[in-house]
């Protein structure tokens, strides 16, 4: 009896944490929200003031005695718990762990230490200067090694990372993954290279008026499935999506007035992230589980949208038409075969956000290998550049003429994101193998060539999006495709889609 | 020296408190902000739980011991504070105060009472059903006579409520003030009446695009000198201001097709407290004095732009042409004299939102007798729209048809807002006190007649918004004005005023 009450009572105080936590979520997005969709520039110095607290509070909601007492105590009753709550609970210890395990003076030397590396990344790739921004990445690495040590790793310290962003990914499945596409994708872009088969795709640069192109964007996310009355839909300088609710899902593209693709594909890229955030799961609301499962499996769902249908055939046929009539001038004497084919053009580019779908992967190979060799040591950080170069030339056949458009390119290492960049090639690679699924049980081509997103959306969001973080990344590719991540199959829907284009 | 490492620890945990306050104030700005500036509807249930949270965190980081005893150390160290210190500390002791000396069980039990008060008001105003509102309000004034005395309050019940909105105002001063307001405005009002004098105002009701509306309020704003690179001006269903820092002042307007005067002169209020709050001295930043200092002065400067300023003779003939420029169709034989007669028509009104500018007063003097006779209970919550009825025939001059025009129209009393009504009035007579002190040191007239308002915005900021809460409101008044306040300049004013309109 008296046990009961004790575990009855730590899932009462349990809840009041979540509810807490999700509070402070809440107000940290509509802070970043409201902060990139009109406030104020002015207005930094008090938003500083208040993030910093909240972001404070967060961790002083999770990170206390009283939760890990409580999360022992579930974790003994784990039986008589709802499997939701059972989920909810190795959330929690996951995010426990990963902070709690860590001497909480060097957590805030670290928090410290990003904020500082990331303005001057900032600097240093303005101008392209890799030496000053070097003793940043070498503290950020550092420190990472000896938090891995403090977090426990199993065969590479690089685990603990992957995990963060993949649970259950790690170096081992990595390196047979990467392995598949280096062996596939690279020859595939040689052969590509070497047909030099020029696709016009100049007529996407000329002028287009952004209310049109806005107009075109709101419509492209209604026939997508996206429900605009549980969202907000608005422009901001760099897009992204953000699930404050599954009722109150917010996504944001930016347009050029003299490029057609980059406002398009970025909301329909969005729109795939969006779609997923606003099917999940009602009963989840407020939970830890009520968002996408990991960012690999997120952005399959952003690329499903915005490279397995959009740049399909039968899509691109059907909206031609469409679009031609929308924007009539820029598009005379295009037909839908040269408009198919822009969209698919493959031409190497030295900045990974520019790439294009066959190239963009190794850009993330390259990646995922510089990573793994600066956590293990096996690659130092004063060689970078040089590393960086070499392997720009041996995967995708040019070289960057300085730093800033190479290996200082991303925000992502100055902020500490290291093992986030495998989930975007692994969201290509999944959203292959979804996609593979999904045409076993629905004639995607038919659905594709009347626009008709219907099934498609309806598929996606009754197989994967409804469970939000109920179900890991491995399971829901298990249940869904009948097996774990296979790259083959990406390498082969590549492979087919580019030999077609290239007459290869 | 051991006392004096306790006041210095009490002096940084208070001001990790004062922080944390900020944040949840600042999250709660935006959260209503973002709510009725475009969020989705959908989503009130997810924010209705964060806001849950985050108010009971407000209330956690003020209520509690450790507090308490951080500012009674800090009291008795008053001496070693700077003078901002000492104010932020009087302030923080009347906020703890005013809720610490409530039983937290009945306390909560009021905040619940009211969440289901203002759903109830809501349907029974729909359906000017009084009686089926009449058991929230009893229990809401039970409720409020008992906390009274919880608090403890010099002479009258009411003192406390009306100190908790207008620091050091009391029953004493208010009965002083109303009565010097009944006798003069009444009979002016009885006075204009009897005149028989028709002001033609229809053309304000033909159409006016709403784009050009925004284009001309947007104008207003920066001839009255608010600068919008610190804030942000959106449109919302009820206009209001919201101050998020000096740097990120925030204010809305709404816009109506026929109605010129109402979208504009919600501009004109909302722009002086967005003036007031964006004009407070930065070093408050982060305080809790960097806010204006109480209801009462912030109205008075919405109600100097908006009838002192705005509704003037030289201002209205100087903005005529220009207005009647953009608005050609609907102001096609109107002279500047009518345009003026029409901005200061008189015209009691059964509802206090729609009142002109003699009138407003009358509506609240009516308001505060009943509050106070429901507070000290010479007034039963029963006979309340008889007494309503009653004094609103011998005010105003006229009866409403139910009590949805009545009794029920103001959302106040069912969210608890007792004390809250006066500071309306209080605000127009501080502006006419105020103005007529402006008018010793600059041409006021003059200014308005050129559409010069820097001197005027100049003056009021030197003297009023720069110090925030540093001052409290009878400081302001008798350093600004020389005296405290005096009802006499205001009826003056209105006087002076409606006998040239109307030929008295």
């Amino acid at each position: 009896m008296e046990k009961n009450q004790d575990y009855q009572q730590a899932l009462k105080r349990y809840q009041e944490t979540e509810k807490k936590i999700h509070a402070m979520h809440y107000a940290s997005s509509l802070f970043f929200w409201d902060s990139v969709t009109g406030a104020p520039k002015s207005g930094v110095e008090a938003r500083s003031m208040a993030v910093e607290v909240i972001s404070g509070l967060n961790h002083t909601f999770l990170i206390n005695p009283q939760v890990d007492e409580d999360l022992a105590i579930l974790e003994l009753h784990a039986d008589e718990l709802t499997d939701t709550q059972r989920v909810q609970i190795r959330e929690a210890r996951k995010n426990y762990n990963k902070i709690a395990k860590i001497p909480i003076g060097e957590y805030k030397k670290y928090n410290a230490l990003i904020t500082r590396s990331e303005i001057a990344w900032e600097q240093c790739k303005e101008d392209s200067d890799f030496p000053a921004f070097q003793p940043y990445l070498q503290e950020i690495i550092d420190t990472l090694r000896r938090f891995s040590d403090y977090r426990g790793y199993r065969d590479h310290p690089y685990n603990p990372y992957l995990d963060d962003y993949e649970e259950g990914m790690d170096v081992k499945q990595l390196d047979v993954f990467f392995d598949a596409l280096r062996k596939r994708i690279v020859p595939l872009l040689h052969r590509i290279r070497e047909k030099g088969k020029v696709v016009d795709s100049g007529f996407f640069q000329r002028k287009f008026p952004l209310p049109d192109q806005e107009t075109l964007s709101v419509d492209m996310l209604k026939w997508m499935g996206f429900d605009l009355s549980r969202g907000w839909f608005k422009e901001s300088v760099h897009p992204f999506t953000i699930g404050i609710d599954m009722d109150d899902v917010r996504l944001t593209t930016h347009y050029y007035e003299k490029d057609f693709l980059s406002g398009f594909s970025s909301t329909v890229h969005e729109g795939g992230h969006a779609i997923y955030e606003q099917n999940i799961d009602p009963a989840l609301r407020g939970t830890n589980l009520a968002t996408g499962t990991s960012n690999g499996i997120h952005e399959s769902q952003s690329r499903i949208y915005e490279n397995n249908f959009l740049r399909s055939q039968p899509f691109c046929d059907w909206i031609y038409p469409e679009v031609a009539k929308r924007f009539s001038d820029p598009f005379k004497n295009v037909t839908s075969a040269m408009f198919y084919r822009a969209m698919n053009k493959v031409e190497p580019s030295l900045i990974r956000v520019d790439a294009d779908e066959l190239t963009y992967s190794l850009h993330i190979m390259l990646r995922y290998e510089i990573e793994q060799g600066l956590i293990d040591g096996s690659i130092r950080v004063c060689d970078l550049p040089e590393v960086w170069n070499a392997k720009m030339e041996s995967y995708l056949g040019i070289k960057p003429p300085n730093d800033a458009m190479g290996v200082l390119q991303d925000v992502h290492w100055s902020a500490g994101l290291f093992g986030y960049f495998p989930s975007y090639a692994l969201g290509n690679a999944y959203a292959a193998q979804i996609e593979r699924a999904l045409r076993r049980e629905i004639d995607v081509d038919g659905c594709l060539g009347r626009g008709d997103f219907t099934p498609l959306t309806g598929w996606l969001s009754q197989k994967i999006h409804h469970f939000g973080t109920l179900k890991n990344p491995m399971e829901i590719m298990v249940e869904v495709t009948g097996e774990p991540l296979n790259p083959q199959y990406y390498c082969d829907y590549l492979e087919k889609k580019y030999t077609r284009i290239y007459d290869l």
